[in-house]
């Protein structure tokens, strides 16, 4: 019997789930049949709920980054000034991925791998919360900050800045390096600094001073 | 007949570019059985060399990162202003990296691989790129910029900030993404915005406001 659209939503979720405890237990990437035998489940309904080890990734993948994404959503419904709001869109974030990253380091490395192998399956979130941050800049630059950057230029340098907060591998290297102080530090920084005209100083093409 | 200091440095380096270039050959991490039969050399010989694959990786990595080395010397030698200083620091590292990775991309990767996999032997080289670092955070400050801020606070947000121009990985995942004029604007918005201020907007403990 075809599981209904909701059913079949809950059904995946509840594999996924499953699927994340077998990584966490065996400490690997669960490969495709081994995920089937252990699901409970006949051949026939697992390749009805899941096309292929590329959809159940999917599926892994949503379950793990669903917090990500609800605290993403709840910043930008707020009406923080444009600082806080950009601060919290990062540290939300951050806070979830550190408490997962200490409560079991050796489950979170894994992820981060499978994550980095399978990147083509989390690149829409990746390009989600390149929408949100848009939205954030756009924000910002009607109360004047990021004067004169497009808002595609002023999103590739806000991402590159807060990358170590941003990319979760960050946390393996550098650990209690990273802190929501620091990152409140980077993000009035590149308030208070970034514009059109922030480059001219550092690269010398204000003046006739050649580097060597 | 045992080597002088010299010609023992000479003959480590040599071995190493030879290291180099199986590893380039072969497209992976050669380990020290391969490197003593590839060298043409004794088993005494080589053992007389190196100690053990650590002490080979630590020629090795010595060998490569040695143009890193030079322009870090040449730009701590200059009397640029600060800005530019610290500009060239990154990027004269940075262009050294990119012109690698785009030669050979998958040559590059193995590399960052290694690097990785020993990261307690490339370990000197981020120690000393730090210390450099810190001189010129105190020039920086010596001239008013990065005020309230302990030099290692500096230090460390000054890495997080500019890490994936530092970080050769960075190359394989952002490529063009990465660009010279992105790193001079992220220079100059850290000497424009980082401060100890910096960071109270953000966290929004200089109001009453909460962020939810």
């Amino acid at each position: 019997m075809p599981l209904n659209q909701t059913a079949r939503e809950a059904e995946r979720e509840r594999i996924a789930r499953h699927v994340l405890d077998l990584v966490k237990e065996r400490g690997s990437e669960i490969p495709w049949t081994v995920a089937m035998a252990e699901s409970g489940l006949t051949r026939a309904r697992f390749e009805a709920l899941f096309a292929d080890y590329d959809d159940m990734f999917d599926a892994v993948a949503q379950t793990w980054l669903a917090p990500q994404l609800q605290v993403m959503e709840e910043v930008l419904a707020t009406t923080l000034p444009p600082p806080r709001k950009m601060y919290e869109f990062f540290r939300r974030r951050f806070v979830i991925s550190q408490e997962r990253f200490r409560a079991d380091p050796q489950f979170f490395s894994i992820l981060c791998e499978m994550g980095a192998a399978n990147f083509e399956r989390v690149r829409s979130y990746v390009d989600l919360a390149d929408h949100y941050l848009c939205e954030l800049i756009a924000e910002a630059q009607a109360d004047g900050y990021f004067a004169g950057l497009e808002i595609d230029e002023a999103l590739s340098m806000i991402n590159q800045m807060v990358t170590v907060y941003t990319m979760p591998d960050a946390l393996i290297y550098l650990g209690d390096k990273l802190s929501e102080k620091k990152l409140a530090r980077i993000v009035d920084t590149m308030f208070i600094g970034l514009s059109g005209e922030a480059g001219a100083d550092a690269s010398g093409v204000n003046t006739l001073k050649v580097a060597s």
